[in-house]
C-alpha cells in the first residue's frame, strides 16, 4: 500500500493517528522536502515518529516518482506531505503513476490552509478562487492574480492569497558554475506581498485594492498556539505594522471582499491593528451594520 | 483552557495526536451532537479516548455555551466537532463567548470537506464559494445556491455543494403535541440534489446545469478508507446511477467548472461512471484537450 499522509500545518503532533499508525507500519517513509515550511525539523518528526525519514525534494516526487513506489505493492511506503495531501500542492502526478503500476493508494487527509484559514473568522463559504503571488523581479511582475482577486471582489468574496517561497535556489555564481549548492529558503512577507499587489493595482487602476479602503487579514502558523499570528487592517496598516507583527513565515493573506458580515467584522476586530479603523472600513466602505 | 478539537472526517483515529492529548487532559470533554455524520457512534470515540463523552446539540453550543465554559478559566475543557472547528459550520459564536469571559482558547484543526474536496482530483485553487442546497418542500425551495454556482460557472469555476442533512426533526403529530421526540436523521442523496438542481434550471432557464452537457462528481465518506465513494459523470449519469453507487452519507457534490484542466480530467476518469462519456463531454462540452 502505498500512503501520502497530511501531516498538517504546524509540528509533529499534527499528524493524524491513522496517519501516525501509517507511519509506523510503514517499510519506508518520505518526507516531502518543502519540511522548511513545518515549523520544525526532520530530526524532530524522526524521533517522534521513531523511524527514519527520507528526504524527497519536488522533483523527486514529481519526475523520478517510481523509486517512492518501489515495491509498493508488497510493502507499506508512506509519503508524508506538509498540509493536506491534496492542498495548495496537489499530488496527483504520484497518485496516477501508482494507479498505472496497480499499486493501491491511501490518502489521511489533514488540516490545510486552504481551510485552517478560517481561523480569521471569515466564513470559508464567502470566499472565492484562492491566488498565488509570486516574487517579482526587475523584469518579471506576473499580475494574473490581480484578474482572480477582482472577480472574486466583483462578487463580493473574499480571496486566500498565498504567498511566495523560494527554496533551492542557487546564486548567479553557483548557477553558472554548475554548483548545486543553494541559497537559504526566502519567503515572502506580508508587507511585500502588499507593496507588490498595490504597484499591480497602480498599473491596472481596477479599484480593486486600495490602501486605504481595502481590508485584509494576514496570517502565520495557523494552529500553531503561541507562534500563531493573525493581523487583521487596511493594506496601509499591514504595510506598515512592524515586520515581527506577522511573526514567523509561512505567511498568507486574506483580501476582504464587500459581502463581508457584520459577524465577521467583529470577530477579527480581536485581530486589528487598529480597531477603529478596522469597524470604520467595514462600515463606511464595505456597508456592514455595526452597532457602536 | 478551552479547547474546540477537530475530529476530522471519519472516525476516531482521524483525530490528530495533539487533539487526542487535549481531550485526554481535559477534565469535560463535549461531543457536538451531529455525531450521526461521523461514520462511528459516540461509545467507539469514548473507548478510544478512555473519556466519557457529554453530547451538546447545536442549541447547547450555540445558545448555552455558558454550560461548556464553566470554569475554563481554571480547568481544561474540549468541545470536539466533526471536521475543522471552522469548517462549514463554524464556532465563531463560542469562541467569541470565551473571549468575553476572558478563557483562553486553542484551536485543534483537522481536515473538512472544505479541502478534503481536493479527493477528486479538482484543484482546490479552482474552486468559487461553496454553496449549500437544503430539502425542498412543497412550498419551500430556495434557490439562491442557483446564483452562486452560476457565478461560479461564469468564471469557470467549480463549485462544491454541501448537501442538507436534517437532525430532530419532530413529525407533525409530535410538534403538535409538544413532545420532544424526533425522527430518524435525513440526508439528502445525490439523486434527489441533482433533480432538485435541474428544476431550479428549468425555472431559470439560466443555461448552467444541463443534464447532459454538466460535469459533476459526488463524493461520501472521504478519507474513509473502502468506505469513500468518488463517482463522476454528467448530472443524467448521477441523476440514474444505482443508489448503493454514491456510498453512506454524508454526501458531497462538485459542479465542474468549465476552467476544467486535461489533468484533472485525467485524473478523475477513474472515478467516470462512463469513461468514454465523461472523456467526450469534458473535450467536446469543456473543450479540453485530451490526448486519445
Amino acid at each position: 500500500m502505498f500512503y501520502i499522509v497530511g501531516l498538517g500545518l504546524c509540528d509533529e503532533k499534527d499528524i493524524t493517528v491513522r496517519g501516525l499508525e501509517a507511519v509506523k507500519g510503514a517499510t519506508r517513509v518520505y518526507l516531502e522536502a518543502y519540511t522548511s515550511i513545518l515549523m520544525v525539523q526532520k530530526e524532530r518528526l524522526e524521533s517522534f515518529y521513531e523511524k527514519p525519514l527520507i528526504l524527497a525534494d519536488r522533483d523527486m516526487v514529481e519526475t523520478q516518482s517510481d523509486e517512492i513506489l518501489h515495491q509498493a505493492d508488497q510493502l507499506d511506503v508512506a509519503l508524508l506531505v506538509v498540509g493536506d495531501p491534496f492542498g495548495a500542492t496537489t499530488h496527483t502526478d504520484i497518485i496516477l503513476r501508482a494507479r498505472a503500476l496497480g499499486i493501491p493508494t491511501r490518502v489521511i487527509h489533514n488540516a490545510s490552509i486552504m481551510n485552517a484559514v478560517g481561523a480569521a473568522g471569515l466564513q470559508l463559504y464567502q470566499f472565492g478562487q484562492t491566488v498565488s503571488l509570486v516574487f517579482f523581479t526587475e523584469t518579471w511582475k506576473p499580475s494574473s492574480f490581480y484578474d482572480r482577486i477582482k472577480e472574486n471582489a466583483d462578487l463580493g468574496l473574499h480571496t486566500l492569497v498565498l504567498l511566495d517561497i523560494k527554496v533551492k535556489e542557487q546564486s548567479d555564481e553557483n548557477l553558472a558554475r554548475g554548483r548545486k549548492i543553494y541559497e537559504p529558503p526566502r519567503y515572502m512577507t506580508i508587507p511585500l506581498a502588499v507593496k507588490q499587489m498595490i504597484e499591480v493595482e497602480s498599473d491596472r487602476q481596477g479599484g480593486v485594492l486600495h490602501p486605504d479602503n481595502t481590508l485584509a487579514i494576514a496570517l502565520s502558523r495557523v494552529g500553531g498556539g503561541d507562534e500563531q499570528r493573525i493581523v487583521a487592517g487596511t493594506l496601509a496598516d499591514l504595510l506598515t505594522a512592524p515586520q515581527d507583527a506577522f511573526g514567523e513565515p509561512l505567511h498568507s493573506l486574506i483580501i476582504v471582499g464587500k459581502r463581508l458580515h457584520h459577524l465577521e467584522v467583529e470577530y477579527a476586530e480581536a485581530f486589528a491593528v487598529d480597531r477603529q479603523r478596522w469597524r470604520t472600513v467595514a462600515s463606511s466602505i464595505y456597508g456592514c451594520a455595526l452597532d457602536d
